[in-house]
């Protein structure tokens, strides 16, 4: 048996990596396929991989219907994936900003959708094609929200929905140019987005203008720096969370306006812990977001109480009654 | 009374709050003075908030002899801070690279000694003009480094050293245009250091072609964003550094040649602090910082136990024995 090209065996690894992290092998799984390089690549090592374990791998591509064309280069992209003994289906989705968040936004919930269609309806997890660039760009783009921990732990390497859809993203610690060899090694040819080089988009911008200086005067290896950094805080996030669902069903009580704390709880508790928990019990019961600032002025009712009135917040008020920080609807 | 410039009253305010946020009073306060307008801004909302409640104010101007007229230079910044009816001390140092670390290091090390020991003898804790421009640039480096979160947490608003050293920063919240402008409308000539604008120094560069490239194209705000990233990765470091020193005593033992931990107990935690605690571990015993790499290996030993051998790490090796990891000297 030939040897195959390392980039071809990195990928394969990297995918043989991920279906040996399930608890149990799957039946099939499901690939999202756009046709660049990234999804190819983890579509020949799925297929290589599967075949090997008796999983049927089916991919999806969404044609947006966003760029003259679309259909054309979603039926190419299947018929590459056909060509590696993949059963490739083609998804049309209409997209349109129904939100206002934008279109690029409208798009990822769009092929979001679709696929998970596919996935429960194939009893099958999804194998996203995200890099290690991808990461490192997802990074660089909390940091510049500046929402702390969590804009910074990036994408998850594998994640359950409440439906029990499970997204995995085997590339994760793969470089982008790894995927292009490997496409290439394998004769694959993969389409380049012209979106990947909009400048209007601020992800095109952290990857072609921020990534590049920050390489050259900090670097090198920053893009791995950013994705271990986010691999890190993942599981911090994932340890506070534990943590915060063991504790808050004891401290938090509902009232008939809404819900209160227990000030001598929140007290006990260290500032990451407390500060997290007032932002998790606003955002559930009142879909708002703090801010920092919002979230340190409630928390001072705890840990500087001189007596201060109630605090207004989205949607909601803040206000201590004895031991308790009660949240109520803004009258 | 006239109304003081928003510049002034801005730095007072942060040096105001500084104080407050003491257990007690000070009987005098310490100033770490360059003469650059970072800290000279703070020697002189030092000076205005200390005369108002009886705290006497020193500062101290370090020396360095690396440039030519760097006596003069201080003696220059102590008249000024006299000016201000400080008790203006210069200490001149002698800075050598005993450690190979770079100059920079040594003379870092010599300036904070040089700190220590006026406070040590004024009994006073030490103000530091560091602002949120300085935060954000000692995340940027940190994050090049890709360390996780102990290298993203920056420089901590208030630290107390072993030997009972009070380290403030009052500035982190302040930007370095502030500190500037409150020169300018209080008269006070400050200084700028030409090691401010060396490129020889990744810190000059992060400031000078990184962080503008990030606010042109992902920003604005990214400075602050930097510092408020910083703020909220330092608590959730001090909330498990308290997790784990509550735990460790109970799961740790010394044996003859080394130090073992538990495998059940490392297995119950999440892995935030799993791998925390095995850093911890490896650090306190053998002087090693292990790579995230490293430790995960380590853990594995727990989490993916399939009887694999020991594992050589600098200076020490780790291995499984029964229910216990064991992390030796290296034979």
């Amino acid at each position: 048996m030939p040897t195959p090209d390392p980039a071809v065996a990195e990928v394969r690894l990297a995918v043989r990596t991920a279906l040996a992290s399930l608890p149990e092998p799957p039946r099939a799984v499901v690939i999202g396929l756009s046709g660049g390089a990234d999804s190819l690549a983890l579509a020949a090592a799925t297929a290589f991989e599967a075949r090997r374990a008796g999983v049927e791998v089916v991919s999806v591509t969404v044609d947006h219907g966003l760029q003259e064309g679309s259909d054309a280069q979603a039926a190419r992209a299947a018929e590459t994936a056909r060509s590696l003994g993949i059963r490739a289906l083609v998804e049309p989705v209409e997209v349109r900003d129904a939100d206002g968040d934008g279109l690029e936004a409208a798009a990822r919930d769009a092929r979001y959708a679709a696929l998970r269609t596919v996935a429960q309806a194939e009893r099958a997890p999804v194998l996203l094609g995200h890099t290690l660039d991808d990461q490192a760009e997802t990074v660089l783009l909390g940091l510049a929200r500046g929402s702390g921990a969590a804009s910074l732990q990036g994408m998850a390497r594998v994640r359950t929905d409440p439906d029990d859809t499970v997204w995995l993203r085997p590339l994760l610690a793969v470089r982008r140019t790894t995927t292009r060899a490997a496409c290439a090694a394998q004769g694959l040819e993969f389409w380049d987005d012209p979106h990947n080089d909009d400048p209007r988009f601020a992800r095109v911008r952290a990857r072609s203008r921020v990534l590049p200086v920050m390489e050259e005067e900090l670097g090198p290896g920053i893009a791995e720096a950013l994705a271990r950094t986010a691999e890190q805080l993942r599981e911090d996030a994932e340890a506070f969370d534990e943590m915060i669902h063991e504790t808050i069903e004891d401290i938090v009580e509902h009232a008939e306006a809404g819900i209160s704390i227990s000030a001598s709880a929140l007290a006990a508790n260290p500032a990451a812990l407390r500060n997290r928990i007032i932002r998790l019990v606003v955002d559930s019961e009142f879909g708002a977001s703090l801010t920092r600032r919002q979230t340190i002025e409630v928390a001072r009712l705890v840990t500087d109480w001189s007596g201060q009135g109630p605090i207004d917040l989205p949607g909601c008020r803040a206000q201590r009654r004895g031991g308790r920080i009660e949240i109520t609807a803004r009258p």
